[in-house]
């Protein structure tokens, strides 16, 4: 088909031309003399991101769900108990991943579309006398639903039962785009990937743990070899890997790390807010709700807008793609055919969202949706004016 | 700024992922042997793209406007008469390029926004009984002003009056994306530019030449040598050039023709009339007036859109470059001011087209135009669902 | 520096232009219709590359040492016991991740630069009455120490035993440049990178795996989530991944697998071994060792080079790469100080080899060595001359 | 075939990975705002190049020979009369375009692999009492025969005869590699091109114009348009251009100018002496002959080396090339067939250089030239251990 594929999903994002030069290289030596010239300042930029002081950064090869294994398999013993919520498609994965790695989870499944069950887990932890739950795990910004959650107040809830559970993060589709703060949420394994807020390709698992997490995972007895934390600490700090290391993502994690501190982290969070109202007023302008269940909740890095009754929104994603090149998220499992989704994170302005929103509206129309049409591009205009 | 920088100005286009990658290459030995084997089908393909059977496609390093010197250099005698139409910028600068190279004009003035004066030609050639007028300089698409001559139309004159005047045809925003019939139409040098319907950045000027043209050109005296055509037609037969070529932009255009081969020139020729129709629709449901006086001026590629009075154009192309990253052209010499223009030639399709659509209604709405906002948009997406 | 580094380490290998163009690519989305399209025919190739009929390849974000512990974690029980042979870095480190694995293996040490001790193995698996050793693990070619096994020869001698014991391969630095013959070796598990044979950068784990062994992974008890084949399978039969893909990687090896069908698999070991001979003859030319102990054991891929008494190895490469730009490898762990190594394998002709040969010669000229100057490219041009 | 194809021709030459990087980038808006931002530093440091304070340097879509046009058209009026010397290739082309444009030019004949004729060149100089020679054409470095001229002699010459001829230079294949001194020479147009020194692809003209010349183009009357001085200058001090630029290879200049400055320009000219000398000392080893006739006129950039009799060059050339992958020049016009050429310019070092001397080993002994196997190569290592 003609044209550029507009990609609107919520990750991977778009490429930076300056990123996708950075990473067009000839094949190098990943011995060769001074890698840790390279290496050193990559790793202090990363801490600014995951803004923490002495948290330890990981880059490995790998996707965002080997960064959820490497924080299960290096801070937790054989049969430790761990807290989560399930309330869309990956924090379910991360469930299924516990169980998977024999690792006993206990669940509180909440409605998709609502955030971190506070009320319950407070139940929980404070019946949990024995300290038998050694994390919780909060999946920071749900991608199937766009949902952001408060990853602060879950630190706040611990430290008011003063349970010493760790706590895991997954930020995939937060770190970069939403403000994250590891340190003083008091996060132990914060676990990101390079194609999102990174705005790379797939390819590399992009984790931070803290002190305390990396003294546990010293004598933590899961096995693992790949994923082993201590392993990569030993190699990565003369510079190099364990492994032979795919330097073509790093050098572009080393240009991507570059224009988000020429940007600025905070301009890089309003921007992201200011774009996700763009959408959420053309949401609101077409009369549909949004899967998100309360304005609090709602993700600064996609949007996911539920369909009419009646309707499949399998084919909006379907005829978007098909007859208009363009890629929105569909819905994942139980909101299967409920919602579509617009990912607005990453490297992205005022034009390109305009052109998601007009492409939605588009596809809507074909579908057969009934609404006004212009009218969530007018409702973005009169946001996105400065 | 953050984000891809859109790009609707009528060229250089939006390149496709192919034809960049295409053209990032180490450099290569344009002496190498089999050169040949290259050479002779791009010729070939470039042949169907002018529509000609024995016209003789040249490409070489310059611009459009070297295009324009190479036919004027190679085709005409010292003292030769040639007689034009200044309708916009393009049409004017050909018209200054003749007077440079000594070359005596007659040039008829038009409105800004009207077309080839066929009345006034037809005065002037029928009125030239010792045929001292030695070529017809016709500007087929008129970059400025949005508006495509009938260049058939010059050449039924041409027949009707038994003029042998030779018919120049400058094609550069026209050709690979309007339909150009070089054969039918009896043209005698077409004109383009890589950075057009060829999908390519600026830097080759790629020419076509009728048999009867190279006939004239071998004893033409008009004082010429890098734009010789017969020096370039001698080596190029080989698959080689006069001088160290630039294979880049050779290899590039390699694929461009190969895309365009697989999409069908036909296919991109009603995709083009499309996507203009949706910026026409837009402009009509904003209410403002277009540059071209009449509908059957209207371009495929590009259009101008008169902005009401009280408003300068140039702050909408700056705000929309400067506020929102999106460059839209601007207006020329007589028309600055008066208009801005949006080009929709190349690599492009629904969803870019929405996306500088509901941009111009930004930047329209930001400047203080009075218009329904969405309205354009509205209009386009009903012309634009299939 | 000024120039090309040249890179003539056993991996990352020489990219070729088409590989890299091919990986300079937008992002995609790797949940678009139509992605099987792509995905069957490239695990179709990559069943030519293994030589295998019914062997399942995986291909996941990782390195090769990521597919031992995919290997190790599918296809093994709680307490099942391996056996293996250390006669290098890379067997030694499989060898210390069964260990870290929790799995029990029982290790046969070779002096380095000999191979599989075929008769040792003999002994322990004759001895192994009740078939407790569940695999043996072999290292198809020794990077550290210019080694290739006789695979065929493991799989006859479990064959002459009757003994069940599974076959693992690591054949990262042999698939694709070296004949690989799963199925009639009988190879249950065949583990590669993408930065060797392939031609890529590092970033993608590339395995193939029996059907024998994928039955036995199905049951298979020990914890595993991201390696887990049969999730793999389940997704990727449909074209897709349980996870975001590295769509680059992906592209980048589906033209490497072109390149290397146009190629021809048996032209492409062929031209490995006689690049490989060509650095033998100027090593015997040089009067120097190499670390293989016998001409049987010779690897295609890589040359290590023993340096005389009083020289350190490490000097010839901090030379070759400080002062000459060009990368060589070192002498690793046992054999540190003691051999530099040529790496020859991938997209490589012979005045890529002549560059090598006379920069080896430049370096261990410039650090003492006693040798006449020219001797190895004498011996080598004799050799390449076609 | 397998493996990199060798770049060892005297242009286009080996292009570094970031300046190719730099200029694979999205079609950009030639008439953004801001442009001069980036245009006049990029002067600036052309300036540095041509070692000039107050002349202009050109940069325009074309080759090296449409610099020389432009030369031509700009500095000189109808019925001047210019002298030259031919003694190679490049200097004959230039000869035969002053023909075509109707110039009348005053040849010396040399033998080739001389250089400038300076005392024929005194005698007519100084018989020119009426100083109908306006313009002395020196070619620096004659590319197909491997001579650099002496410039400064030249200028020597002019001054002691107090005659008032301008001095024009072809600087295509020494700019950027050889030093040359545009103001202490006195000269009044210098012309290059992207692809040597300057390490891109062919596509610009590289020019740089005094103002002595830039005041007498303001009146000189012969036809000129497209490479008109005067009308480049006065957009290019906007920062634009009359037409639309090659934005990527202008991105790449600005890229290969960095590396220059960063490299130091005399470090760039001592590089390619040394690089040269290897190559000189290899001939020498050989046994061989240089086309150049005497050492003074040896060329940095690239060295011409006669094949002994009974030998065709040409078969050296093919044998390279189609058996081993490798370009080297051949002989151009006279020399045809009796030498064959090594280019040693741009981006280049020690291992570059030594594989194409092990390679021009490889096609000699291929093509039965009688020489000691491996000597040039130890004598190119002798000089090259730093």
């Amino acid at each position: 088909m003609p044209g550029k594929t507009s990609l609107f999903v919520p990750g991977p994002t778009n490429m930076p031309d300056r990123v996708r030069q950075s990473m067009d290289i000839s094949n190098e030596d990943h011995r060769a003399p001074g890698m840790e010239k390279f290496w050193h300042p990559l790793i202090s930029d990363l801490r600014k991101v995951f803004e923490t002081e002495s948290g330890q950064p990981f880059v490995f090869p790998g996707t965002g769900s080997s960064g959820w294994e490497a924080a299960l398999t290096n801070l937790l013993n054989k049969g430790d108990k761990v807290l989560s919520a399930r309330f869309g498609q990956f924090s379910h994965l991360w469930i299924e991943m516990c169980k998977k790695l024999h690792i006993d989870v206990e669940v509180v499944d909440v409605d998709w579309g609502g955030g971190t069950p506070h009320d319950e887990f407070e139940k929980i932890l404070s019946e949990d006398n024995n300290h038998e739950i050694k994390a919780v795990l909060i999946t920071h910004n749900e991608t199937s639903t766009g949902v952001t959650n408060n990853v602060s107040a879950t630190r706040d809830l611990l430290n008011k039962l003063n349970h010493p559970a760790l706590l895991f993060v997954d930020g995939v589709s937060s770190i970069g785009s939403i403000k994250f703060e590891m340190d003083s949420w008091g996060v132990d394994v914060a676990v990101s990937g390079s194609q999102k807020g990174f705005m790379l390709p797939a390819g590399l698992a992009i984790s931070c743990v803290s002190q305390k997490g990396l003294e546990i995972a010293k004598s933590s007895n899961l096995p693992r070899a790949y994923f082993d934390y201590h392993d990569m600490m030993k190699v990565n700090e003369t510079g190099y890997w364990p492994y032979t290391n795919p330097m073509p993502l790093l050098r572009g994690l080393r240009e991507a790390l570059n224009m988000m501190m020429e940007e600025g982290l905070d301009n890089i969070y309003s921007r992201h807010l200011f774009l996700a109202q763009a959408v959420q007023k053309a949401t609101q302008a077409w009369g549909l709700e949004m899967c998100a269940k309360d304005q609090s909740l709602y993700s600064n890095t996609v949007t996911a807008i539920m369909v009419p009754e009646g309707i499949d929104s399998t084919d909006i994603v379907k005829t978007a793609y098909n007859k208009y090149n363009t890629s929105f998220g569909g819905g994942l499992n139980k909101v299967a055919g409920k919602l579509f989704r617009i990912g607005h994170l990453g490297d992205l302005n005022s034009t390109m969202i305009l052109g998601a929103i007009s492409t939605a509206e588009l596809a809507m129309y074909d579908v057969g949706i009934n609404f006004e049409l212009g009218s969530g591009v007018a409702a973005a205009i009169k946001h996105l004016k400065i």
